[in-house]
């Protein structure tokens, strides 16, 4: 058979064809009015997924930079933070944090898709009245789990510091409305709901946020948004952005102009309750307390070898799951579903681990992941 | 007419077709043996271009990405070292130093394109036996001037400092092999000679580089180089890279491979010489002392609006050359003969340059700089 590659990963995900199309086009100056009317454009469209009338700004990195990005423009040496580590990229912010020389307490989630509640937060952040900011992540890809940011923003709105937030695989998936819920950072990055591949970070402040930022000593220069913000009043970045990233941008934003961006979360919630139904089906665990709809993991099954489940899907069936990390390397595995993907791209993951686990030996009965997914896909849609 | 148009300015340069459809291609994920190998293939073709054994890394950031990069990775704060400011790149050295507290003694060059000898290096760095480090630029992209970076490193090498050069838009332009000159830290960014879209910055250090980078002290995450280092043994990256990029470069880079490094600083020599030629014939002075195969540096002439004409070459012809930075903004215009440009990409902007000082009344003779760079091309064609 020819060998056809299914991306079912949580980053890169899926590009639509007339963004990876606009990529072929002969590249233009980024210093034109041609690009900086596009680069406008997708700066709003930005600013529509984040909830926010803030400006938004595009950076010319992984969503790592813009967590960076959000560190060294808020804060001084010392300062005091606090941290909820819910798995590999809850943990990140602790490390840049680290790197830079801030003061982190953080609060580790173990085991991983461990909750974390709105009041356990209020608890942290009373005994803690220095504390100037909190790091959360609104869906932690190496565990599936969502958080409660509406609650968290809630309780962190009330005290002296700011909340920001590792959008990078949850934003344009699952609402957080900045603005409304008022988180004070928010940043994303290209290759997740955004529907582009890698190369661009996305992030914007608050004026609590920029407050802070008017003080903060850490230092900067690529990433220095105060730079960014000068250059945006003149349609343009400080450094040469990825210029052909940005057109692809604007082309995958005109699919979320087009639905809108409730008809992008119903789409996800869709597409992840048929994923979680047709696991269950199987006899499958989920790892988080708190599920979300950005990537499902499960625990592979008492008696199976976890890397041999991968191995089969991503070699045998060319179904590109991922695995688990760190940790939990050879105990989870993780299928997206998150971007530029249809109902029957879940058809495929369930049918490709499906015919995985009788590769395996594992008991179940066969199809009925699949059938319990097009129930849910048969009912939603439209 | 239909508004054709023509890109001639120093980055972004024009992508070669067969790149620009690899980005058209649906996305791989980064962590397979397929985009494993083709990662490997680019890091091999970015040290032949930079002539190192070192490794290379591939940063998703522009080229000033890398730049801060050789800084927070070889320097600790208090550090002293050289820049030399010939322009608004080499003075984007010093800002970079300022910003992360590196004490640095700025040689600025007046006026942009005044030369500066290996001689007068040696003095200063005598002068100053305490100097950690000499950052320098092999091509000045806003003047057009070239430094002499093989005397640089003769001098450089015979103290315990460390050569640091952007070549952001030199490299694979101008010979500069980092081993046989003794260069340290040599890096370039992915829109100029290497011919794709801008998001990609590259650098390889020398083992004295790395001696440095052991106990360099400044904080850094996102740029650290130890991480790099790390993940490259594992044939990868320690955050999701510019996939789509990288594929591109791979195939650029493959023209590379095919014509050899001599022949493509050939190329880059004969459209320079054919350039410079013509504006020459025109009556037009160049801004560099020391003029390198990039760009062309032009003076406004005498009587000639300086902003008029570029307006008039972009927006009238669609001749996209650049026009001056900074303090020399409407006295300089600047035509690129770099990356992906052949022998009628000269002609155009010679004709373009013609007609458009028609426009504005200047005296020359019609024709006389289209002549004139035709004769150099006429003569070294093959």
């Amino acid at each position: 058979m020819i060998k056809k590659y299914y991306l079912l990963s949580p980053g890169p995900t899926p590009v639509p064809e007339r963004a990876l199309s606009a990529a072929a086009e002969p590249i233009i100056h980024h210093r034109t009015p041609e690009f900086s009317a596009i680069f406008m454009e997708v700066t709003e469209g930005i600013k529509q997924v984040f909830g926010t009338k803030e400006d938004a700004y595009i950076l010319t990195s992984s969503g790592t930079g813009a967590m960076e990005t959000a560190v060294v423009n808020l804060f001084s040496p010392g300062d005091k933070v606090l941290t909820i580590n819910g798995g590999k990229f809850g943990e990140r912010w602790g490390n840049i944090c680290k790197a830079y020389g801030v003061n982190y307490k953080e609060i580790v989630l173990d085991p991983w898709g461990k909750d974390f509640s709105k009041d356990e937060l209020e608890a942290e952040l009373k005994a803690r009245p220095d504390c100037k900011a909190v790091f959360a992540t609104l869906s932690e890809t190496s565990s599936g789990a969502m958080f409660d940011i509406q609650g968290f923003a809630e309780v962190v709105a009330k005290t002296g510091a700011v909340l920001v937030v590792d959008g990078i695989s949850g934003a344009g998936v699952t609402p957080c409305p900045m603005d409304d819920w008022k988180v004070d950072v928010l940043l994303s990055g290209s290759q997740k709901s955004f529907m582009i591949p890698p190369g661009l970070a996305y992030i914007a402040l608050s004026p609590k946020a920029w407050a802070l930022a008017a003080n903060a000593k850490l230092p900067k220069f690529y990433f220095d948004l105060k730079k960014a913000k000068k250059n945006l009043a003149d349609k343009t970045t400080p450094w040469t952005p990825g210029i052909s990233l940005i057109i692809q941008q604007k082309h995958a934003l005109d699919i979320v102009k087009k639905m809108g961006l409730e008809a992008l979360f119903a789409h996800h919630r869709i597409l992840a309750d048929a994923t979680r139904a047709g696991v269950k089906a199987l006899g499958l665990e989920l790892l988080s307390q708190r599920p979300g709809n950005v990537l499902t993991c499960c625990k592979v099954p008492e008696g199976i070898e976890g890397s041999k489940l991968v191995k089969t899907m991503q070699g045998k069936y060319m179904a590109y799951i991922a695995g688990g990390q760190d940790p939990y390397k050879g105990k989870i595995f993780r299928i997206a579903h998150l971007g530029y993907m249809g109902g029957f791209d879940i058809i495929t993951a369930l049918s490709a681990l499906e015919m995985t686990l009788m590769d395996l030996g594992f008991k179940f009965e066969a199809g009925a992941g699949i059938r319990s997914a097009q129930s849910v896909l048969k009912e939603n849609w439209q």
